[in-house]
C-alpha cells in the first residue's frame, strides 16, 4: 500500500463538547474541549487533551485538579464563544456563568451542563502541541436529563467552527487574524464579533460568505453569520 | 459541597465506535473500542484506551503499531459481536472480514468502515485496568462517505450492550456467564447467541426481558432480543 495520509479520515472521529475547568490559587479558568474519554472503570478515570498554550493547561499543571462539565445540545453560541474563543488571560470567564466550587477546589460550570465530574490528575503524557491529562474521578453529579451536545451537532447544525488550538483544528478559521492587518478606509466601520472576536472589515468582505470587498456591515444580509464561530449579525458591535 | 460520585454522570460522554487492530509476527487481532480521540493536530496524533486483559493490548505493546477503522452507522451487529464480544484467543477475527495490510504492517478492517488511520505508538500511560496508547498517525484514508456510528446510536437505536472489558462498562451484561453454570433439565434446549456468545437457558429465563423461568426458546416472542448484545432471536443456534 502506498503511503497516504488523508487528514479528512480523522474528521470521522466522534466527540462531545465539554468545558474543562481548573484553578490556580485564587484564579480560575475553563475552556471548551472535545477530546474527553473515560479510560478506566475502576477506579473511574478520564482523560482529556489540552493545548499547551492554553491557560487551563497551566492551571491543571499547577493545581493537579480539573473538572469537566458536559454541555447540553441547547448550549447557546455565546457560552461556546466565551469558553472556546476567548482566553482567560483577557477575560474572567467564570464570573460570567453559573459556577459551583467543586470538592477538589476546582470551579465547575453549571450553565448549559447536563452533569459534571471532577478529578485529580494521576498521570499525563506529552503529545507535542498537547498534553493528555489522566484524572481519577473523585466527584460526579448529574444536574439534569437531556441530550449531550456532540461536536457533529455543533458543526453541522449549529454551524460552529473549531478554535485554532483544538486538536481537531480544520484550518478553516484562518480569517480570524487577517482583517486586523487592514487599515479602515473610506469611512466604513469595522465590526467585532462578541462571541469569538472576529473582526468584519468592509474593505475585505467575507469570501467564505460570498460578501464582496467594499460591502459595509450595515449592507450585509440578515442571514449572514460570523465566518469563524457562526454567530448571527446581531452578535456584532462596532469596533472601538 | 459533599462528596458525591454518581457514575451516571460519566455516561453522558459522547463516543464513536471503532475497530482497533494490531499485529504480532504472523498473528493479527482487533477489537471494538469507543475511546478514540485526536490529541494533536501537528503531527496528527490519536489516543486510544485499551483494556490490559485484551489480546489487542498485547499485540500493540509487541509491535508498536495500531490501526483504527471508523465504523459506519449501518454496521451489522455480527461485526460488533465478532470484534466486541469474542476474544482473538478463541477466534481468528481478521479472517472473517475484509482486511487490508496497512503501511505499518498492521491489518486494517475495511468492512463497514468509513475510513481508517494507522499509527506508530509514541507514548503510553498506565490507567489501572487500561493503558492509553498515543500514536502518531502515519497513514489515513477515507473509504466512503457516510455517518459514523456513535456509541449513543449503538445503545439507544441498535440496543447494543457494553462488553465487560469496556472502560464505560455499565454492569448490565452480568447475565453473560450465569446460564453456563446451570444444567439443562426437562429436555428444553439451550440456545447460543451467534453474536456475543450469550446462552439462553430455559430453566433460567431472562428477567431483564420479563421472560419467566421455564420458557422454552421456541416460546420466546419474536420481538425478544439477546439481553447482552441486542441480537434478534434468529441470531441464535441450539447449543451443541
Amino acid at each position: 500500500m502506498n503511503d497516504i495520509l488523508d487528514r479528512q479520515a480523522l474528521w470521522n472521529i466522534s466527540y462531545g463538547l465539554y468545558v474543562v475547568s481548573s484553578v490556580s490559587g485564587q484564579k480560575t479558568n475553563g475552556q471548551i474541549v472535545n477530546s474527553v474519554i473515560q479510560v478506566s472503570a475502576d477506579p473511574p478515570s478520564i482523560a482529556v487533551s489540552i493545548n499547551k498554550n492554553n491557560l487551563t493547561h497551566e492551571y491543571i499543571q499547577e493545581s493537579g485538579v480539573l473538572a469537566v462539565s458536559v454541555l447540553e445540545e441547547e448550549t447557546p453560541m455565546n457560552l461556546i464563544g466565551l469558553f472556546g474563543f476567548k482566553s482567560g488571560r483577557d477575560v474572567d470567564k467564570m464570573s460570567q456563568v453559573s459556577c459551583r466550587d467543586g470538592q477538589t477546589g476546582c470551579p465547575v460550570v453549571i450553565d448549559s451542563s447536563l452533569c459534571f465530574f471532577e478529578g485529580k490528575v494521576a498521570g499525563s503524557v506529552d503529545c507535542g502541541t498537547h498534553t493528555i491529562f489522566v484524572a481519577e474521578v473523585v466527584g460526579a453529579q448529574v444536574i439534569k436529563e437531556g441530550t449531550p451536545l456532540t461536536y457533529a451537532y455543533y458543526r453541522n447544525v449549529m454551524k460552529g467552527k473549531a478554535s485554532k488550538n483544538a486538536p481537531t483544528y480544520k484550518g478553516d478559521t484562518g480569517l480570524q487574524d487577517k482583517p486586523e492587518d487592514k487599515k479602515m478606509e473610506g469611512g466604513m466601520k469595522k465590526y467585532v464579533c462578541n462571541v469569538c472576536g472576529y473582526i468584519y472589515d468592509p474593505e475585505v468582505g467575507d469570501s467564505e460568505g460570498n460578501i464582496e470587498a467594499g460591502t459595509s456591515f450595515e449592507d450585509l444580509p440578515d442571514s449572514w453569520t460570523c465566518p469563524v464561530c457562526g454567530a448571527s449579525k446581531d452578535e456584532f458591535s462596532p469596533e472601538e
